[in-house]
């Protein structure tokens, strides 16, 4: 069995597994859907899961020829500060995560990328939200910030840095957006083993 | 001036920063709380930002003498899969996130620890809420499954794993929970440091 059927094996199988029961749309806002479940556990009781119903988002690491990363400074609304973070954004409907990848590097910086691969993908929320970010790496850069078309209430300014400088940041708890982060830490890891 | 107060000198000075116009609870659920709030952007236009309220919450790293760390398994109805996890859980009224993460290791394991040391702070959902989850590395533990107090509803299985076994899950997309694989990075990083 490969290690992907594995998985999903020990899934179906889980002693944990929650069935759900009812599934009802109790929230219907601008952006946020909230969704209020009855599951029923392995022990026969009921339970409320309320989970905010998410579309799944791409991120980008770009990295220059010249080791340099494409950064981001944005302003969060919920944590009312601004961020250092890579590019990324919601998946549209009937988007490949690589396909919103590649709109959201454009869209949010003016660039493009010859090469992507993807570098891993992360749950961020899972108490609460089915979101996923999937995070590619993306090399063979060119464009430049006059290209970006920022959405309406989007404001975002771009910065290159080298890994060195991110990494410092990520030990002195001054990176603590979770894509980015992780996104950094991969990278990190396989430079040292190509090294 | 200190690195922390640059950092907040930073945060206010911001040319990003958005204001408050307005707040309002659209929706108090059973577990979540949504707001949606007019905000004021640096040109000037307002523009409607929607989030989930948080009270936070703290996760540990429970390392053992012998440099086993404490997993769990538990099962996330939203993304209707099971997850190895370190321990985790929200921040209770008047709590500090220390108090947080010495009752939930207990509570969830049945374990408690003589030494506490914050290893880093992590911001999981900076899109659409202000969850911030404390990560805290513990040592000096004692204990046994046999005294967790599992809240209602809630199902945890215990286990010990070394972090080579970790961080190999880690690297082949195995553990996309970002409390765990960030606690992971951090510790795998001071003992590069260390040795």
């Amino acid at each position: 069995m490969s290690e992907s059927a594995n998985e999903a094996f020990n899934q179906a199988q889980s002693s944990l597994a929650e069935e759900t029961v009812s599934s009802e749309a109790v929230y219907q806002g601008v952006f946020l859907q909230i969704r209020r479940d009855q599951a029923r556990l392995p022990d026969g009781s009921l339970h409320t899961r309320e989970w905010v119903l998410h579309p799944g988002a791409s991120a980008i690491l770009a990295l220059a020829d010249d080791g340099q990363i494409l950064m981001e400074r944005q302003w969060r609304y919920p944590m009312g500060r601004e961020y250092l973070e890579i590019p990324a954004g919601k998946i549209d409907a009937g988007e490949s995560p690589l396909q919103t990848a590649q709109r959201e590097l454009l869209e949010e910086t003016g660039m493009r990328a010859q090469h992507w691969e993807p570098l891993t993908v992360i749950h961020p929320a899972i108490g609460f939200s089915n979101e996923v970010i999937h995070i590619f790496l993306a090399r063979g850069l060119s464009g430049s910030s006059e290209h970006a078309a920022l959405d309406q209430g989007e404001q975002i300014e771009t910065l290159w840095m080298s890994l060195d400088d991110l990494m410092d940041r990520v030990l002195a708890g001054q990176l603590p957006d979770v894509k980015t982060q992780i996104a950094l830490w991969h990278l990190k890891e396989r430079k040292a083993r190509s090294a």
